[in-house]
């Protein structure tokens, strides 16, 4: 039996996480009431023997308290059992009400936990005072056939024998193993002095932190209940009042143990407290509560306030919940009409209208009206309406649904499976009956997964302060590059404001998706000879070049990797007859002709099909139209900033290294003098990762495309897993869903053979990964492990893959 | 300069293969004439120096001839001249008439060759004599200012130099440079008598080997043209003769020489020969003309006499020429009326009525007629036309285009590219004009490429014979087993003809496409829950079972692995609205839900869709089922046979080990007491192959699906890969097609990779590869080296396969 004083150093395997904090916070000076430990050996005899042993006589003198302390706190453990010793003779002199209610508390107590009886033996319409006591001792008479137990020793005794017993009760065993516990697992037992928050003057319990849950600024936070004991403030017996109604001594006091807890513990932590007659004693300390906002600032603080390193704060922000600080947010006294709820898909919020197709979406949006697409699902067609809206709302699908990653990636608020609301014939139809029509105004609140009826007031996203601290820090410290998958000049000047190292993949196809474009991209495609498909090369190669200047320009000499055009051919026909008629008049063909050939260009697998490099190999004129307009803007951009911009052109979807070699030759004929550049390769195919070595002959970087890596690892087409992925995960056939988190055996292997013989091949390899795990903080770290030098993500993933990054160092470093 | 007679070792690398083989023949015994040859480095000196070296002096008492013997054949060479050292004073004594023959193509072949005079100069309408040799000096003297030379050694010398220096003619360098010379490849020069084939009594030349070239049968066989020198004969100047016109003496003189040949040289030979006056002198020799055929009965015979090993003819046997013996072929003696040519896609001759579409060609053979399915190309939706067509015949496509590889799995003859055929609304025109409607008759020859009118005679195969000789001692050597892929009794049957140790793929999904199954099959999957489900699968079980039961059957004991629903659903349900309409009367559903239903299921890439295991995973009643059907049919076949069916479950397409766990359990749970069974993985996915280590730990085999991991590893999809593979495998870059000849250094480090992995976690597991690449010879070594148990492929490939391991063995045997 050892005191809680601090005096002697604990440890959790023997005395318990509740033993080892108490004993920390008394000899940290904090009001601890005095106390022992029963370790876990100790108690698990007293269950077996029977035997309690002594407890030091001068705490006999008062009310006692008796407590579990689990080895892990996740393991549970019996109720505690409060005010042990109170007898008719041993009324605490706390004034006679107050006397009575813990006592009549000790008997309910008792006689539910240790005797086993109903506690509605023990109800009664008697205010407390001596006839209740006396109703409740003749209730425990009757029911046990025994005289209540007046010595405060027995009654110790008894409390800690049936505590030690309740322990193994078969529920409990059943309860703590399903949680990991081991066969014989153990717990200690502490036995404290009671501060009695029931009594003369200001008494009262409480909990209370130091710090805001919700902004991590610091302020005294809490609840308190007078005239209490325990958790009666937080369970919420009678209605709390906010910690600002103690006394300012008890304030100063709490703010004061705040400051020493955070020194001692090196966090912002809460405590239960305990007022008694205005004195303040401490119960319990764990972790303050926060919200992923607040613990970025928590974290920020303590280092600044030199309790934690710089590392440590580094370290201890979680680099997913960075994505509620890039986002608007709806303000905390807003008031929330819920219309419905669903999965939290993608953080933020967004006020707008409803549109239930993305046309509907891309109309609003062309007119300048914020629109919020409603879809019972969404699919590859849905992603210029995606693109286009503020904020998105499915009623079916989970957080690895194509809204859920596509919305993730573009910064799109987003609840999915919101399957409380209906859709009826262009009706919205909520669970209260309310019905919304295209166009009525809702608020998406993708951090809450709430659905709220017309517009919220928002507060909106500060990147600088803690924010900007902490990314500072997470850049001094990580290895890897960070870049951003950006497409567009938006894009780009996005991921410039996300504090991004360059662009890792811009998909050129986007570019010829334009409608003036397109129509130019499909008299490509149909050009009967080489001479007209030059010709219609010839009109996109100037828009492309204008795109590439613009990009260069935002960039401002930092890498622009250039992923060469991809798609098959057949994405760029028009599938509705409009588009098929207007095509067939510019090509001066017939409906039916332009109609054979789109079809004769569709393919059964299109993700395996005649696309990327391949195209390039047998329509070279496009890469070269390509290569050429790369190397005029980046001569033009030269020539304005005086700065030299060195492009990284990229092959996509290589299987086999004389793809490369063909392209290449092709590229350098048309390379401009005193251009310099980068040619690479993306490995998106896992012949091209088994081959690595092969292409780092002819390559200069390997950028790893690990979206399509993964289909073709599994054999799994993303826009199709969607069907079977959730019941995967959750019968545990797949750990997680692999397009989100890297799959380290697998795909990550492929990664590492190719690393290694790249490498191997040519030591001066550049390599990184692009594709939605560039966002992926586990990816991130691979990526460090396997020697990466930088990954490319979705500009609104950048500041998680900087602090990804950043964690990768330190753990690296760590590690050795 | 070394004499020709077999007493002085030559070598190629200076004496070329003309002399060693001469020199060999003279070692043999066999009557050469009497020689010399003049080495590459005599030759080289000569053309610098001019200098020509002295002939020993006997051999210039008769007339000389003089051949390049190259030390590549495939370089080539200045042409031979004869007969030198004829003169106005040295007439041989073979009556005049002849020696003035003789005398005359002597002048001309100096003239046109040496001198580099036009041949027309010595064209003439005199008969020969003395005053055609006469004017032929004349013509001789009046272009060149100079005399004809009359001294034998002064027109040897000049021949010598003349053929020294063409040698180096620009045209001549070029032309071998290109056949993979190198720039200072030299030649040596053969200077022998004259053996005079025009002149007294029986003279002659020609050429004869003692193997027929069609059968391979011993027989003398070859052309001989009376009072004829060199090449005459073969070249065809006048009509020459069968060698049974020569004298019984020279026939037997002849076949004696084959026979001293074949020892000799360890093959069949053919010989040029020349007879003077009755005695038969030979030339030169080279291995003898044979069809494929032929070769395999060359082989046979060769190892039979004891000239070489089995193992020698085995290895010497083209395991892809076996095709060859099992197809009908055209009979020689058949008329042939050409109607145009195509390639040679899948060996074999069929006769049957033009099929424009697979639908007519289904109905022809409904109606035991022969179809022959006429497309201008085929794709997925002719297969069913194809299987059911006796031949197919192509207007587009190449060696590796889809009716190529389908025809070839299944042994159909087929030609494709035939680009000389057009086709007009339902008219098949042909290049001469004639025009062949639907139902017209014709015959497609695989084996030489050619379309012909009508209907030919066939010759239908030998499958005993040599056939069967040489594949019972390739079965002795082989370690590798050869299982076929087969799906049904009749493939089965096939499968046992060709000789195969069991079943390694029997696709289960083909059993469901019957008409009156497939709508069973639509129910289950449209079924609205587990009981409506549960009653159409009772309904599929009993037709599955009696497949089963049938095949147990006919493989007798010999092991069968059946592969689970491998399709995705969609593949099973209607595309036609009369088949939409009958499912939802079926079903009680109208056709808009069934419609709905089949676009819900419909998926963006099939190939990487919810297919294979994840239908096993998802709907676990489907797996269930075919398992217990398995069972059932495996105890029901030991019943009537009293022998034990051990059958071989096959999961597809996993690309986890935890759904191997999943569906074994199933499988386990359904299992029929008593019935022994193994359960194994198709490894298909790339991942898959990676984590073999797991694999093995749950699977008694694995076995690679090589068509669909080459597509995943490629990131190809082979339906839409057809549209540029030709130009990839033409511009190089891709070696070969890697559906048709493993991809070694991708695909097949995969399958290294695996195999290593899985037999270091579970040494007991067997090894196989099922796909079309299981009847590819190099695959098969591959397959070989790879430590594998069996490979599987379609029954004609069988014979292929069995001579590829027995190869792969014996090279495996020599390598150490």
């Amino acid at each position: 039996m050892i005191p809680l004083d601090g005096t002697t150093e604990l440890n959790v395997a023997q005395h318990g996480t509740r033993a080892c904090r108490l004993a920390k916070m008394a000899a940290l000076g904090l009001p601890v009431p005095e106390g022992v430990v029963l370790s876990a050996a100790d108690v698990s005899k007293i269950a077996e023997t029977g035997e309690v042993p002594q407890v030091p006589a001068h705490l006999l003198k008062g009310l006692l308290s008796l407590r579990a302390s689990p080895l892990n706190p996740d393991w549970g453990g019996p109720t505690a059992i409060l005010n042990i010793g109170i007898s008719d003779s041993t009324l605490p002199d706390v004034g006679e009400d107050a006397a009575y209610i813990l006592y009549r508390r000790f008997i309910q107590s008792f006689a539910t936990n240790v005797a086993g009886l109903e506690a509605e033996d023990f109800d009664s319409d008697l205010p407390d005072g001596a006839e209740r006591i006396a109703r409740c001792k003749a209730s425990y008479q009757f029911e046990t056939d025994e005289d209540f137990p007046q010595a405060p020793e027995a009654q110790l005794r008894a409390c800690i024998l049936h505590m030690a017993r309740a322990w193994n009760r078969p529920s409990a065993r059943i309860l703590r193993q399903a949680k990991g516990a081991p066969e014989d697992a153990g717990f200690a037992l502490v036995i404290q002095r009671m501060a009695l928050g029931i009594g003369r003057g200001v008494s009262g319990a409480g909990a209370a932190q130091m710090v805001d849950e919700a902004t991590g600024a610091a302020r005294l936070w809490g609840r308190y209940l007078p005239q209490s004991q325990g958790q009666d403030a937080v369970i919420g017996a009678r209605a709390a009042m906010g910690v600002e109604a103690l006394p300012e001594a008890v304030q100063a006091a709490l703010l004061k143990a705040g400051e020493v807890l955070a020194k001692g513990f090196g966090d912002a932590y809460q405590v239960e407290f305990t007022v008694q007659d205005g004195r303040l004693w401490l119960l319990d300390c764990s972790p303050a509560r926060r919200s992923s906002v607040a613990a970025l600032r928590i974290n920020v603080d303590l280092a600044e306030a030199g309790v934690i390193s710089k590392a440590d704060a580094i370290l201890r922000t979680e680099p997913q919940a960075l994505g509620d600080h890039l986002h608007p947010q709806i303000a905390e006294h807003s008031e929330r009409d819920i219309l419905a709820s669903g999965l939290s898909a993608s953080p933020g919020a967004a006020s707008g209208r409803v549109a239930f197709t993305p046309e509907a979406a891309m109309t609003m949006a062309a007119q300048g009206q914020a629109a919020i697409l409603v879809r019972v699902e969404t699919g590859a067609d849905d992603i210029r309406g995606i693109h286009a809206a503020q904020g998105v709302l499915t009623l079916r699908g989970g957080m690895t649904s194509h809204a859920a990653v596509i919305a993730r990636g573009l910064g799109v608020p987003c609840i999915v499976g919101a399957g409380e609301l209906r859709l009826e014939a262009e009706v919205l139809v909520c669970p209260d009956g309310r019905r919304l029509k295209a166009g009525a105004q809702i608020t998406v609140d993708g951090t809450s997964g709430q659905v709220l009826a017309g517009s919220a007031e928002m507060t909106q996203p500060n990147l600088g302060g803690p924010f900007k601290t902490l990314m500072g820090w997470a850049d001094e410290v990580r290895e890897l590059q960070v870049r951003a998958n950006a497409d567009t000049p938006t894009d780009a000047r996005l991921a410039q404001r996300f504090g991004v190292d360059g662009i890792g993949l811009c998909r050129t196809e986007h570019m010829f998706f334009a409608p003036e474009r397109v129509q130019v991209m499909r008299e490509m495609i149909l050009a009967p000879d080489a001479v007209a498909r030059k010709a219609a090369l010839d009109l996109l190669m100037p828009m492309q070049k204008a795109d590439f200047v613009e990009l260069f320009e935002i960039m401002r000499g930092q890498p622009v990797t250039i992923r060469l055009l991809d798609p098959p051919l057949h994405e760029f026909m028009p599938v509705d007859e409009a588009g098929m008629a207007a095509l067939a008049q510019a090509m001066s063909m017939s409906v039916r002709q332009v109609a054979r050939r789109a079809e004769e260009l569709s393919e059964v697998n299109p993700m395996l099909g005649k696309r990327g490099v391949r195209v390039g190999v047998t329509t070279p004129e496009i890469y070269e139209m390509q290569a050429r307009a790369i190397f005029e803007a980046a001569a033009e951009v030269r020539a304005i900033t005086g700065e030299a911009v060195v492009p990284e052109i990229m092959i996509p979807l290589v299987s086999a290294n004389r793809e490369v070699e063909l392209i290449k030759a092709r590229i350098e004929a048309v390379a401009t003098e005193g251009v310099a550049y980068k040619l690479g390769v993306m490995v998106e195919t896992p012949r091209a990762a088994l081959r690595a070595g092969d292409l780092a002959e002819s390559s200069a970087f390997l950028s790893f495309g690990t979206n399509d890596l993964t289909q073709m690892t599994y054999g799994l087409s993303r826009d199709d897993a969607g069907r079977f992925m959730r019941e995967y995960v959750q019968q545990g056939v797949y750990p997680e869903d692999p397009f989100l988190s890297l799959d380290v055996e697998g795909v990550g292997e492929l990664l590492l053979i190719a690393a290694q013989r790249g490498r191997a091949a040519n030591p001066a390899l550049v390599l990184g990964m692009c594709g939605e795990h560039g966002g992926d903080p586990a990816s991130v770290r691979f990526c460090k492990v396997a020697g990466f030098d930088y990954v490319s993500c979705s500009p609104y993933r950048v500041p998680i893959a900087r602090l990804a990054a950043a964690q990768a160092s330190l753990l690296a470093a760590k590690a050795g």
